[in-house]
């Protein structure tokens, strides 16, 4: 049953990479329909792009996220429960999760490439083409982009872990909408990873890729949107503890 | 009961290209109110017409789309179940669907070109009063158009097959909020037709009304559009059949 | 009974037009902290206003719209089913129902104008502070400025009348959706009235409010959102007739 | 049980404050993603930061606001049900919601302006950090902004005693709406505080927190938006009474 955990999280992390990704790309990358809009859309199409992923990974829980795998880890939730039986929160099978979404994250971001392929080809900026894929600081201070992915990522697995006290049927509509809600705000000195796999699959896939006029994948910041989210899943699940 | 889901499709396919196509015009045609308006209203405006037609279209459990009628076939779902009974999977069906769908869309397009009759008389670019009718490629190149198409897709009819495992009262909402999600970004490069009949009928009805100073109806790009679906749609029935 | 039910009018329809007169204004008034702003927060704006309005309205239905009470006269639709009973629809209720959505417009529109009291006090154009109230065509032309009308109308009051056929726990939020699709596209060149309480009451309003440096209130076209919503709405009544 | 209400309301308060406040620097501040974004993203914005917050807040009913306390206490409604109990509406248990919804509004602020640090330490003007704080009238008129923050409160609290009476299972997800439709119109003349906490708690962060190149807080205006959702709040519970 892990094993079908596993491809459910590649299946649910890869749509919501490649959904997420196009979003930015649709955005950043010249000559494209939605070429410079806004932020709203920023945060409203990857709030999206989770949405339809939740529905993907059924399997598992749809975690797609190494924050929420660590913060149920920590509150002691199990992963899933399905009619094939319940996965209980272990360090092994926190592995199984993350790995998959990890190779999830990889493949979604590069069948986003191969979506925008021609317009990647096009000259433009080399930084551009590393935003689409990576998070990056707005202003460079790792420490405090620690703290800002450290919010962020404490307000979404809070939110998880809390929200089945709250009577409402409209399913994954509602986490969708509260990464739009931290989108729409928190995101708006890093850009907001509150994910390890959303920044780590992405930068990978770009430094792999044969992406015209590339330039580095800036692994120097790699870390912060890898650390940042694990502090701020322990907090969640540490205030779960505690509270509920 | 095939001839009521004909015409369901026909009514649900000539909401959604007159809702859809209307937002087009809104966006693109001179002196409207929305003129150049951004992505954020194109994909939220295609979305909600999605919604509003898959009300109207319950006889036939509102595909509204070639593509989701292939994916449900090879998928070997049935079409639809209400209380006069269920339509099974089959090519004949199919067919009666496809033909309503296409009815609707070139019906649909003319009601939204009546709405906007006007506007339309107006000299602007022939490429213009095109582009509101029917997708077309930010960067022209046959190939890659189609995997894009193929993708996004291949994300649409994939949802459609798994989302019945996912609890959520919604209803239509739901794949409204993922054809946003899909035109967020997927929709950057082509325009995401992502439904042989949202492209092809509005082209027949460009192609027929007298709408001053057009131009051609661009005829070369149109089976990528058809084809593009038509593979992406297969793929997804084939995932489906696989993992379901 | 029916009592109740023209003072739920009056308050829902006071509550919708007080919410989108508000809107408009805010993007439209001098000053304002949303000046400027384009069609996504109109659409969106005015949707979430019906939203809000039809809770407040639970006694009759939540009508708010002299062309659903037609619609629903025309095809024999109950105005509403409460504990207290059932209004049948009926020429005389049909009455009570839109005397109470006028009295609601009016009100509604005075208190958004007493909201945004120091911005109607600024000087600038006469159309800016008459657009806030009452719709207006883009391109004047009367004959097809009422098809924009009957078109935008038919497709919200078909769907009233078809969408109890499909199932769905949103309640209210999914005919604001409606709205928000409508609005988006067909709003395009008059405004999308879709409902002569929603022009004709702010018009009125506008009439007679002492607001500095007004112009005429163009009563030329009043009859426009009053005669298109009518003819929509009862084209859309036989067409529930014929399929439901 | 008074005592988890108050924590709860902590908590509630608190992310609702952190997220918007968020949304407010993420538009205002100097370099950030969404810098000079419009009022969708802050109308969109402050609504879900509402939705993500009650959710967290399940143990008191999520008030998060001293007006909606006001409200339930004046029409008599409970304050909250859980499986612990009831909290019955009364002076002291308004109170202590009230004392822990302005703790939660300071505490929020604080994480929020921890977040966007490197963005707060830029210069820019005094007033531009203020206004990512508290709110402020675009027009500076006490009796006017007082009457615009009536009547935005009066429509919230109006709605949260009302909407039980229709049927939705969309949960926290309605009352997010209608705060996104009440910003979105009535939030152009003074920037709906309509919630005391939301105002007063930022704004003592703001005073008391080391900004570089802050002025002063604007204590002169700092009774609007407490007396105008208290006026707004107590109408709305005598309607309610009258007429629920």
């Amino acid at each position: 049953m892990l094993v079908d955990a596993f491809w459910s999280e590649v299946l649910g992390t890869g749509v919501l990479l490649l959904v997420g990704i196009a979003v930015n790309a649709n955005i950043a990358l010249p000559r494209t329909k939605g070429h410079g809009d806004d932020w709203v859309l920023t945060s409203l199409g990857w709030g999206l792009a989770v949405f339809t992923a939740v529905y993907v990974a059924f399997r598992s829980g749809a975690h797609l996220n190494p924050a929420v795998t660590l913060g149920m880890l920590v509150a002691g939730h199990p992963f899933v429960t399905t009619d094939a039986g319940t996965i209980a929160p272990s360090a092994g099978a926190a592995l199984v999760y993350v790995a998959g979404q990890l190779v999830g994250a990889v493949a979604g971001a590069t069948l986003a490439w191969l979506a925008f392929k021609k317009h990647f080809d096009l000259p433009t900026e080399g930084r551009v083409k590393l935003d689409v894929f990576a998070t990056g600081p707005a202003l460079r201070s790792y420490p405090w982009n620690l703290v800002t992915e450290v919010i962020g990522t404490f307000v979404l697995v809070t939110w998880v872990l809390f929200q089945d006290r709250t009577p409402a049927e409209i399913g994954p509509l509602a986490v969708a909408l509260v990464v739009v809600a931290i989108g729409a705000g928190l995101g708006g000195p890093t850009g907001y990873a509150i994910n390890p796999a959303r920044d780590l699959g992405p930068r990978i896939a770009h430094a792999v890729l044969p992406i015209p006029g590339k330039r580095g994948s800036d692994w120097g910041y790699a870390w912060v949107p890898v650390v940042g989210p694990a502090i701020g899943a322990t907090l969640a699940g540490l205030l779960a503890v505690a509270w509920l």
